[in-house]
């Protein structure tokens, strides 16, 4: 069902297994506490990641003055076309409009700019964890939502070598959450001029490729370049007492990551959660008959104890086994173990592995012992499961008729050449509906010809539908 | 300074030491890294006490609908003038006008209302963690904010009861909070009728009293009853298969805790934090002079490494030790660390607690081994100032007219007896300002007359002025 129809699935597997549900407002959702408790394990995740490269949270406004947000001219145009926007509040009509964040730049920077003084104040490194609105379209959840949670990192720096090198720490952190602690494959590389955040120099992200083959843009990583510090008027005095414009970045990652998940991993009896990021990461479930109660409860408690430092889930609910096994397979919850009189006498637990339906016996010592690289395992299984369903869905193309063809066809990551003209990344998005994703990292310098115009082009880019 | 002009005092400390500043809207401020690290602790332990009371952590989404915003209507009138309103989304007029959540109860019972059949259902207690807008008529930094961030909880039961027990744990919580954690004392109590929560049948607080005389609500728990379960139609099926309406709570703490903190450690030369809260527990000051370096840096790495559970800032810039002293006095750090070559030599730092600027020495080994100790003894101390200023300042007076006398000559608690007559309370806050604060949890019954009318009163009722 996954294969046949994903959207289908995908909803059903959010809203069957309580990630989350419709909000009254289109666009908008509710994150149950299941959903919600991923999001807390990602974040504390990740905001310990983002003080490793020495960023400090703050929290600025909610509401932007239409008067910053219409400052930055690109920043402007790509926006305004999505904001919310306040004119009334506390019984009266507002004399200026407020715009609810689609984004912080043009609310932090000119702040900031009374931060910076001089090169002592830099580089400044803040991050933020908040709510954004972006009215949407075709909404759909966790991917595409009116409102979602992220944090957005921006930073300050004297030299534009440092700002990129501060890009690309971004990047990696985000690629190293995607592979070591989702284990979700991607792409990462630099977005075209048409794709890239309005504002920016260059946007760097992580190209996700999702089950229906269209591409999902895991994050993003700006160089700002001074765009904004001259807009803004963030100026620092150099060592030589010269007053210089700032060079700036700014970088985020959202709930959408929840979303990506979910269509990653999932199979069609539910979810399946990598033991990093589950809001249980073991479930336990025993099976009692009649007399056997204290012996039981007494092995589990024990167990319990010893595994302390793990997320367990003792269902003692009055279901069979047998629902049990399928309510937690659903939930995605990757170790269950099953406890009864026999395991308590011979003390051999039964376990059963979520992402590949493996069961296998262990002791109360051995599990405890080797609990961490199970975890490790079942993780890079699904990382690896992930990285081969998209290189077997990589194609190189270098004909124009074909191309359109095949992705008519069956949909996937498309590496061709393009002269990086925009008239040609039109044509193909008029006609096939695919746009660039990105320049992968690292791609070497090729000759090779347009596979629109037929003009010289140094490297091919990944080119797909999109959510 | 502080004791001459308490809002100047506050202001300029909360400026000058980086907790926040002014946000370009009237009403709103930015937290800065300092400030806002305050609260990342609060919230870290909070959400942990939460948790514990089998709180669920969720999110629900910032905008409601205005349809469902005017279904319960004390809610209405009491949030109604001070809401923020968006009319215009994603480049068009809205057909229905968004409010922005001051609160959540109406976005989120129509939706758990979906979630609860029967008793096996409840309790239900959810939690969220996010920003919320009350449009300010007289804001005041972290005190009143246009703009505030807060956690909120909703609970859901089957019995009155159990939802009362629920209000009394919350507010237990927060009392906790206040006092264990932050060192604050303060009174616990329920509101009057005509202070309570709009729509709620009964508010408990937890009412600060600050520098100024004036009384900070420190928190709120609301017994909700069934008064929004009706309008809602939150029910469920109870053991005899019969449908009840749900019992309802919701329960509330917001970054105005940080002003108290503020307001009632600090002294003229700036911040005083408990180390529970502190963003630097500990701050070193390397005392060196020329060739020493080596010797006091390994010293001190040595030191932060056995210190490594506590969080400690080494200030190695090139300002004066009597800078440095100064600087992180006004920025109450608990305890200051002082390292020079003697101190190497004879193994013994020289100590200085900030909340007594008392100086003392200790070996390495005897600081790693008091540590805890020492910080619960200044927490404790902070905690017994705040409980004898208050203390100091509560007047039990019967006679109106001195009442009236007094409140104007010098502020602070007063109990007095009340008949709980509207007229009479409406009275007393025309003639002097102050409004009934609470009635003290455990109050004593007792025979005597209203202040006001000279009815019969069973309770004195702390009143006050307030923020």
């Amino acid at each position: 069902m996954k294969r046949e129809n994903f959207s289908e699935w995908y909803l059903k597997t959010i809203f069957d297994n309580e990630l989350a549900e419709y909000g009254p407002i289109k666009g908008t959702i509710v994150f149950k506490p299941y959903g919600y408790r991923i999001w807390e394990k990602i974040q504390k995740y990740l905001d310990g990641e983002i003080k490793k490269l020495g960023g400090q949270n703050v929290y600025f406004p909610i509401f932007i003055p239409e008067s910053f947000f219409n400052r930055e001219k690109e920043h402007l145009e790509g926006f305004s076309p999505e904001v919310a926007v306040v004119s009334y509040a506390g019984g009266e009509e507002l004399i200026e409009k407020l715009i609810v964040r689609p984004t912080s730049e043009t609310i932090m920077y000119p702040i900031v700019a009374e931060w910076i003084k001089s090169y002592r104040d830099l580089p400044l490194i803040i991050n933020q964890w908040t709510n954004v609105v972006r009215w949407e379209k075709r909404p759909f959840p966790f991917l595409r939502n009116t409102e979602f949670l992220w944090q957005e990192g921006h930073s300050f720096h004297s030299y534009h070598q440092d700002a990129k090198r501060m890009v690309f720490n971004a990047l990696e952190m985000y690629t190293q959450t995607y592979q070591r602690y989702l284990g979700i494959y991607g792409i990462a590389g630099k977005k075209s001029a048409s794709e890239k955040f309005a504002g920016a120099l260059d946007t760097y992200t992580y190209e996700v490729l999702m089950p229906d083959g269209k591409a999902l843009q895991g994050c993003t990583s700006h160089d700002l370049g001074q765009n904004f510090s001259k807009v803004f008027s963030l100026r620092f005095q150099d060592k030589g007492g010269k007053l210089k414009y700032v060079w700036q970045t700014s970088w985020g990652f959202t709930t959408r990551s929840i979303g990506a998940l979910v269509a990653i991993h999932g199979d069609d009896k539910g979810l399946i959660l990598p033991p990093t990021v589950s809001p249980y990461q073991i479930v336990i479930i025993p099976i009692i008959k009649k007399t056997d109660q204290r012996q039981i409860d007494q092995y589990i408690a024990n167990l319990v104890k010893r595994l302390n430092n793990y997320d367990i889930y003792i269902d003692r609910s009055d279901k069979t086994p047998g629902y049990k096994f399928n309510y937690w397979e659903a939930k995605g919850v990757p170790l269950r173990i099953e406890i009864g009189i026999s395991e308590v006498k011979n003390d051999i637990v039964t376990c059963f592995r979520r992402d590949n339906s493996q069961k296998f016996k262990l002791s109360h010592q051995e599990l405890a012992k080797n609990l961490d690289d199970i975890f490790d395992e079942i993780l890079n299984n699904l990382f690896l499961k992930s990285k081969k369903y998209t290189e077997n869905n990589i194609y190189l193309i270098d004909d124009y008729a074909l191309f359109k063809k095949v992705i008519n066809r069956k949909r996937g990551f498309f590496k061709i050449f393009w002269c990086e003209n925009y008239q040609c990344e039109k044509r193909i998005k008029d006609e096939t509906k695919a746009t660039s994703r990105c320049l992968p990292l690292n791609s070497p310098e090729e000759i090779g010809k347009c596979i629109v115009c037929g003009k010289s082009a140094k490297h091919r880019w990944l080119f797909a539908q999109s959510y």
